[in-house]
Formats: structure tokens, sequence, C-alpha cells
């Protein structure tokens, strides 16, 4: 069994913590950990706009605390943010998440994120391997 | 792209709520949205007591709200449950989850559950084909 405590990782385990100017995420579960997905909680500054276009894995994001939208990209459509509301990303989808509050979510991948991966130009992660 | 609400599903969609005594799940994805995880809301009562036994998956579940404990049955450790803490079954650890105030749980399951599962004596889910 793994045990983690979010708020012991914020203080002394700061290599599960990575960052971007507008976004942050705390690594719960990778790869390596064996579960066949990665968890992450994540923090999307209020103010921000991201573009991100997961070619290579799925998606789901659950809304824990704030308000936002989200445009699939292929269809132009807007969906509101907002706590309980979860967005799946079945189709690979790209699209763009607004924080008009902070949001705070908690995002499952699969496969699981190994924590190697960089965002690329086109706003996927590229898989470790390719 | 599946966008669903909680607050909706709550409200509107009660086929994806399942509900025992002490428990009750809200089902945001399950094995046919094809992802290859399922995602659940989980609220356990105050004053409840569970086990479980997931001999066929592996769980991980974050605690969003709540306080409580978790017992590993093959060693006999107890870790607390707050907001924040995740555990995660990477070894389908059998164990005991005493909530002592509600606890709201994010839970992610691989293989997906499918919907159509029972909780089976021994505390386990059957795989559907099994």
């Amino acid at each position: 069994m793994i045990v983690r405590d979010y708020n012991r990782i914020i203080e002394d385990e700061r290599d599960r913590v990575v960052s971007d100017a507008n976004w942050t995420s705390v690594r719960m579960l990778l790869a390596g950990d064996g579960m066949g997905f990665s968890f992450h909680i994540t923090f999307l500054e209020a103010g921000s706009e991201h573009t991100f276009h997961y070619k290579n894995h799925f998606e789901s994001v659950y809304c824990m605390e704030g308000k936002g939208r989200i445009t699939d990209l292929a269809t132009g459509e807007t969906h509101e943010i907002r706590p309980g509301v979860m967005y799946a990303l079945d189709q690979h989808d790209k699209h763009t998440v607004v924080a008009d509050e902070q949001l705070v979510l908690a995002c499952v991948f699969n496969p699981p994120v190994t924590g190697n991966e960089v965002h690329q130009a086109d706003g996927s992660y590229a898989l470790e391997d390719s």
C-alpha cells in the first residue's frame, strides 16, 4: 500500500511538484508506482489560459475548487468548469482551459505519466519511449 | 470529450449513483467510457467501517473531505485519512477503512469498473468476465 499526503509533499517532497508560469502539478502517483495510471493534483492560476493536446494519453479532470471554462478546439464548444464538473479527453481532444478563478483539479492520466515528460510545442506530452 | 457534472448526476442521473447501507458512489467514468480507468466520487458515512479486498483491481483513493483511518490487514499498520491524503492499493491490499467523520473520496480503478460488479463476500469485485 502506498500512502502519500499532499500537504507533506508540498512541504518536504518538492521533486513531486512541477510548475510552469501559471500552473502547478503535484504528482501523487506516477508510472513507477505500478498502478497503470497516474494521479495529480493540479492548480491553474486565476486569469491563466492553457492549450493542451495529449495525443498519446487519455486524461480525466475533476474540478475540486474554482471556476473556469474548457473549449473543445475541434468543435468550438465551451463548457463551464466548477466544483463537481469532470471532463474526460476520450478523443485525445485538443482543448483550451481558462481559469477565471484558481482551479484545483484532480487529474488522471492513462498511460501513466512517468515524470520525465515535457510539454511539447503542440501541447502534447510525448511518450517516454517515443 | 465527455463532460459530466457531479451535481447534475445527483439530481437527474441516479443510475450513476450506487449506494449500500453506509456508502454512496457516484460513477463519473466507467469502463464503457473507454478511458482505461474508472473514476468515482465516494462517500463513506460517519461512524462506518468497511473492509475491501480488490483482488482484481488497483485502486487509488484521494481524500477531499472528512477524517478517518485505513488499516492494512496484512501488516496491521494504520494510516490517518484526512484531506490531501491518498492511498493506493498497489498490492491489491486487503484493508479496512473507518470514517470518523463522513469521508468524501475521489477513487480511480484499473481495470475500470463496468458498473455491473457486486461486492463479493470477500470484499472484492469480480471481473465482469470472470
